[in-house]
């Protein structure tokens, strides 16, 4: 383990998420700031920037930083992980808001990509953003072993392919317009599109400091927790919010004849069984004490969550 | 340098390179067929395979190996590196296709991959060989130090990000309909499209052994010879071959306005260009002796081919 700081202590009574997810969140974007630099032929960067630079939760990377510490290592030592991380998550929404694909006009309250930027483009700053993530996690990692980054490189490679969110979201189209599909189906939807990357973010951050296989295995079960209540969470606030609020079209679901949780299972049990996932992860944690006090929080946070 | 075998002896008199290139593509297409095993979803599995199997003259495989080996590495710690390069290659060709970018309905006398599986699985096919490039590289190369592995993976990353062949796509679309730009921004888009990835092809071959910077840096300049050389034989081809040959539409370029440089220079000129650069990418190669012979070989290949 490489650690020049010891953890921070935390106290669960006194944590202010409110005040960790907005000083994380700015030191992301200050690091996503800096990780692309704009040269020729502009239009590119430009389009690269405007989805990685449209705000968002920055959830993956804070993921990332937070277990990182959690497991004793540094802020510093994550962030280029943390901005691949946030890299490859945006690469998968331009291409997931193609008009071949979920065709959406709207993204975190700002038109997507491929209707700034046209459709060729959008494919290909998807293509570089992806490509670029490989390469900036090892050339910008200091202080971390050669063996420990190529673990990550595989771990995120292993979280994009067909193995992964691209698997996630092939089944998700092939389920599309059918509205009777099963909850094994369903989970593994979700357990591919979006839970793959989460998962990713969270190992990454405990690989970074050369994690044991029972510390990997049980972050990875609190990953895997968060990322199905963060699921039925989008689900159900699908059909509650709207689009002023949630800053993208809402009731696509319904209208796409999509299967959803709350169809499956009816709000109510949704709201329960996110609650109970959330009870889960958090429970794994307790072994760590008072230093799993900002994963705990943030599992809280995704169930209570209004965007 | 880590090398289990010394380097073979060539003879440029005696070389046949039509039985070595015979051979070196059976043990990609082997390695290739081998690399994605089929699993659930099968659709997007049988999607990427459709395209990385349907032929192709396996140039930057090749191309990798060989360097390897005359760096004094073998075929079988390269071929994981060779592979991933393969699968790269394969993604730019699927995108390159969509109707939102070159709109092609064939390939390698084939059918384009998103005419047989719909655009969205395109696009995911194409996304999914990328990452799974990565995981691919690291996951099954043996026998390679992690220092080296990972200026594979950043080398392969750089030369697909909006640094290399992204940006050299961008660039092409952009002047799509302009026949008049002039030579800096043709070089800037085929140093970019296709000699990014060829330079990368015959580097990470190098780069498996440790390779010093002065190799390197020769080496390199080989590849962007070569790489340049092979573009301006493919626009020659576009005007004098026909479809039967080359396996794909010819006359595109013509139709859509675009440069090339037999437009800029005129076919003779062309022709004695590439030749020029055929030659100085031979003779960057003069040091090594006769273990070059196969990469110069492979040099003069590229002019006499006729698809």
């Amino acid at each position: 383990m490489i650690s020049a700081d010891p953890p921070q202590v935390y106290s669960a009574g006194t944590f202010d998420l409110k005040a960790y997810l907005k000083e994380r969140q700015a030191l992301v974007e200050a690091a996503l700031e800096a990780s692309i630099p704009v040269a020729y032929p502009e239009k590119i960067y430009d389009a690269m920037r405007y989805s990685l630079m449209a705000g968002g939760k920055r959830l993956r990377p804070i993921l990332c930083l937070a277990t990182c510490e959690l497991m004793g290592g540094t802020v510093e030592m994550a962030m280029p992980t943390a901005c691949a991380l946030e890299m490859i998550h945006t690469m998968s929404l331009i291409h997931d808001d193609l008009p071949a694909m979920d065709n959406d006009d709207y993204r975190r309250g700002k038109p997507t990509n491929h209707k700034v930027y046209g459709e060729d483009i959008a494919i290909l700053a998807g293509d570089g953003l992806l490509a670029y993530a490989f390469e900036y996690v090892v050339e910008q990692t200091k202080n971390v072993p050669a063996e420990y980054l190529l673990k990550i490189v595989a771990r995120l490679g292993h979280a994009v392919a067909a193995t992964g969110l691209v698997g996630g979201q092939v089944v998700d189209l092939e389920c599309e317009g059918q509205p009777n599909i099963g909850l094994e189906t369903l989970h593994f939807i979700h357990s591919h599109k979006t839970g793959a990357l989460l998962e990713a973010s969270v190992v990454s951050g405990a690989l970074l400091t050369g994690a044991n296989e029972s510390d990997v295995a049980r972050l990875s079960r609190y990953a895997a927790n968060i990322g199905l209540a963060f699921q039925i969470v989008d689900d159900i606030l699908d059909i509650t919010s709207t689009r002023d609020v949630l800053g993208k079209t809402v009731g696509k679901d319904v209208a796409a004849q999509k299967m959803t949780y709350p169809r499956l299972w009816g709000l109510e049990k949704s709201r329960q069984e996110a609650e109970r996932l959330v009870a889960e992860a958090k429970a794994e944690l307790a072994v760590y004490g008072a230093a799993a006090v900002p994963l705990q929080a943030i599992a809280d946070y995704i169930t209570s969550r209004s965007h």
